[in-house]
């Protein structure tokens, strides 16, 4: 999938604004604060329906203005042509139109146009912590995988069902475990195996890519994965969940919330034997953070046979020289890709074959 | 305050190292990973008892070692000398020296060296925002008014005191304001009226500075501020908060929770008009951070005619050519200055007549 054109308008800092991008490197140079990354955003927008930087609309409306429109033109492998067309207006909200025709759900646009993004910013906002959590598996897993999103939503249904009967046991102080109880976690069960068994098929397959980039960004053997907890530990997970929620029960209506379940699964990035919360440096979290970024792109191809879009917001921040060139030599595999810089410098990483598409931005 | 001679044993990946620093600019060039980081935190550690980078100090011992060494001779403006030593042992905790003798509480060496940190992984660890909030506030308050870390310590102990008389009458079911909760609320309101009072003396002052060093780094007037909630709204706190304890009694009953006070205010940073959580680009929020840490470092000095010592944990990551360019001709104002960074292109942006001490990492 590529990008060809995109028009933007009263999009935040931009009135009217046109942009066209080359099949394969496009660079986006430019001060601080003169709008690269909402370049970016407007991008993000078109694929996934919203920002990755704000949860409201409003926010990418410029100032004093009434309405935005964001207009992209998408080649897919095959050639075909893809117009999508969001327009927002204030007080009343957003339309997709793609190739003409008005969605009558915004998320049908969802899968149409694979995109990866890197970005400090939506890493920040998705996750607590500075690498990607749980939040992070549920979306690429759900991206090629419907029935799993389909079990992640009747899970969370479930679980906020029977957070409502425990806030209810609580008041009345009733601490028996019920057939009311028992007939909910039968349900809650048979969602959690399915998100259980799929996240860990996910991993196994997944962990493998992402040490091979991991290793050729790096250029040497990394002792490095990504687990969840007690993984190899449950082989009967249906059993042991159900005994778990019994046992639990009594500190569940205590505290009217669920405390066991796949909602409280944490995923941990090991790198060099540690997690890598605790003793990454801000270069090495980078490193794990674009070669999981670039292993989501492996893992999208591999499933819909369809290359994702990569956006790559200020990825050279941190990185060193060696990296840096790892990267660029990397990045020219076949995915569209943009990338946003203020250092120039980064020209120099590419090899002379390479066309790199360069757009300048200036100070307002 | 300046440290002349740094000296770390089994500390993270170093075994036994020595670094010596110039008064002026220090810069620490090395690729990712090979520890420019660790030694801004051994400096740290030497002059506030702990990490930045985490709440263990295990977690700095190197691999399979028992104990780590920290140890700095630093001098004041007064030219007098400061021996600095830190031990820690495993399974038996850190013990700290000053001029050879041991001291009693850890915390006594806070305030003998003053230091302003700017690095990414703190502002992680210390804000769940990107940007300084409260904890930012309480803090350089307190480095310079010994009062308010009282008030802010007598302040937490009557909430706690407060929360668990409130879970007492929730699970009572009571919910009559009553003599007790009225003695309680009567010494929180004192404690809060301090607090509240002098945060906004020290806004009224910082902002200003904050706004100066915003301006010259990014060479433009501003709209820039720093505000707390509802700022000018409460003429009379004092009577504005005992009604709201009472009003808000029976919902604090039924959550067992105290929902007005000081320790809910929130700092928010307003950049060309919106919240820069909001707008700011991820250079944007770079820029003010580095303008807050600079005029943090000027507050210092105006109260403790004592320079702080500033580390600065790749902070040109991010920054537009310009932007580096104006931070560079700021740095050289008096403060000693340990940077790091990957990139030595850096070493441009400073002028010919400073002398810039450059320390050299190599790959372990």
């Amino acid at each position: 999938m590529h990008i060809k054109h995109l028009k933007i308008v009263n999009f935040r800092n931009y009135k009217s604004s046109d942009f066209d991008f080359s099949e394969g490197v496009n660079i986006i140079f430019g001060p601080n604060g003169t709008g690269k990354t909402s370049i970016l955003e407007a991008i993000y927008f078109l694929g996934i329906s919203k920002s990755f930087r704000t949860s409201s609309d409003r926010d990418m409306l410029s100032f004093s203005e009434e309405h935005f429109h964001v207009f992209g033109e998408f080649y897919n492998s095959k050639k075909q042509k893809l117009l999508v067309n969001f327009n927002y207006q204030k007080d009343v909200g957003k339309k997709a139109f793609v190739n003409g025709e008005k969605l009558e759900k915004l998320t049908e646009i969802i899968g149409k146009i694979p995109i990866v993004i890197l970005s400090p910013e939506y890493e920040n906002i998705s996750s607590s912590g500075p690498l990607l959590r749980r939040k992070f598996l549920d979306r690429v897993i759900s991206l090629t995988d419907r029935e799993y999103l389909k079990k992640l939503i009747d899970y969370r249904n479930i679980l906020r069902e029977r957070n409502e009967l425990l806030k209810d046991y609580q008041r009345k102080a009733f601490f028996d475990y019920d057939v009311l109880m028992e007939a909910i976690d039968e349900r809650l069960v048979d969602c959690a195996v399915y998100i259980y068994t799929a996240r860990r098929n996910f991993l196994r397959e997944f962990r493998g890519i992402v040490r091979k980039e991991m290793e050729e960004l790096s250029g040497r053997v990394r002792i490095y994965d990504m687990r969840l907890d007690r993984e190899s530990l449950e082989e009967d997970y249906k059993d042991v969940l159900k005994k778990k929620l019994l046992e639990n029960f009594p500190r569940d209506v205590a505290i009217a919330r669920t405390t066991s379940g796949p909602h409280l699964e944490r995923l941990s990035i090991i790198f060099d034997g540690k997690d890598i919360r605790d003793i990454g440096s801000q270069g090495e979290q980078k490193i794990a953070l674009v070669a999981i970024k670039l292993a989501e792109a492996e893992f999208i191809y591999n499933r819909l046979k369809e290359r994702p879009i990569l956006l790559f917001d200020d990825v050279f921040a941190y990185l060193d020289e060696n990296h840096r060139q790892n990267l660029c030599c990397k990045l020219v595999s076949g995915c569209q890709i943009i990338l946003t810089t203020t250092d120039k410098g980064v020209l120099a990483y590419f090899s002379k074959d390479v066309t790199v598409e360069a757009i300048e931005l200036d100070v307002a």
